[in-house]
């Protein structure tokens, strides 16, 4: 899993089914420090919602098959989560 | 899931047959404003289109195992696919 | 596998079901020399725990779905897990 | 999946049961343009050809288990597979 | 797969069952020529050897689902894997 920032959403009529009703987010990789320092270099992913998140907020990117098994089915299209809303970091 | 501009297409006859008369389209990373510049040392990827996106829009590609699984059996060959073409990015 | 220092955790109340009762550390990716020299440009990731790891230790992470079965279910939303604390690496 | 030029092949005696009879091929990532300009950072790929590619070629490469199911079993040790020669890539 | 030379190895007592009993090694990306100019700036990853490669020798490594499938089960927390001791690259 990775830390990121939601930076926004993406709005779609046509797309895979498994899409329907989702929520994609735009999500920003930051450092545990949540600032984008070490990973400006890096561009934007888009994760479908699982926890609620809004934007502006801290969460956690799960990527993969595991993205994909966070959903019930039909989830087929999906390869990244937002699985959990960060509280804090500590260091 | 990550953002992408359609650039082109790939002809290929000698092929998997899990390729049979899909379409490979050529696609690019870009940022949340649909703009090259974060992702510009990133050479071009191919993706197989689910959506019926073409050349020039923007669009999410869906990676690894949930690409294959957006196109019915047989799929094997294929790790990227176009899953939805985007309306509007939201910041 | 990478090797990893563990730099601090993550709290979340907000999470996929699958991550309750889990811990879940920030890792850095380190060289074969324990410092983090080459890797520096990388961001940090958030793995599960599976072998009682605490901050400051060497440890072994691996990801995708090898990660996801260390744990058993539910256990959908991990994709980077913590599967040894390293005694020693030899050159 | 993406383009690359096959630039040579590996010759190997004790390898997994899965790779004999196979041919291994050294890939470097193009741009669309069939340049390594974009990709010259990149170190090259081995992947297992599926489709009678030959040095020099343009071919397409899959990735993860997409890969591995491009062939009959013993398939194990596959993670990368060329499975098409570009004829053309019109831009 | 990827081109790699074995630099060391990784002892570890606190670990995942599925690693008890195997051979952890540290492994460098090379170019097709064995050395690490291209790949310099790739942090080293930890292979499971199933090929009986020892420090020095050039190897083919495997990654994902693909590692873990080359061991019999327990093989769980198994993401990259070494599966062939290149003798020759032709280029």
């Amino acid at each position: 899993m990775y830390l990121a920032r939601v930076t926004g959403s993406v709005v779609s009529t046509q797309k895979s089914p498994s899409l329907t009703g989702k929520k994609l987010l735009l999500v920003r990789r930051v450092n545990d420090d949540g600032a984008f320092d070490g990973a400006r270099s890096l561009p934007d992913e888009v994760a479908v919602d699982s926890v609620g998140a809004g934007e502006g907020e801290l969460v956690l990117v799960t990527c993969g098959s595991s993205a994909r098994r966070v959903f019930p089915e039909p989830n087929d299209a999906i390869d990244q989560a937002i699985v959990a809303i960060v509280d804090n970091v500590s260091r």
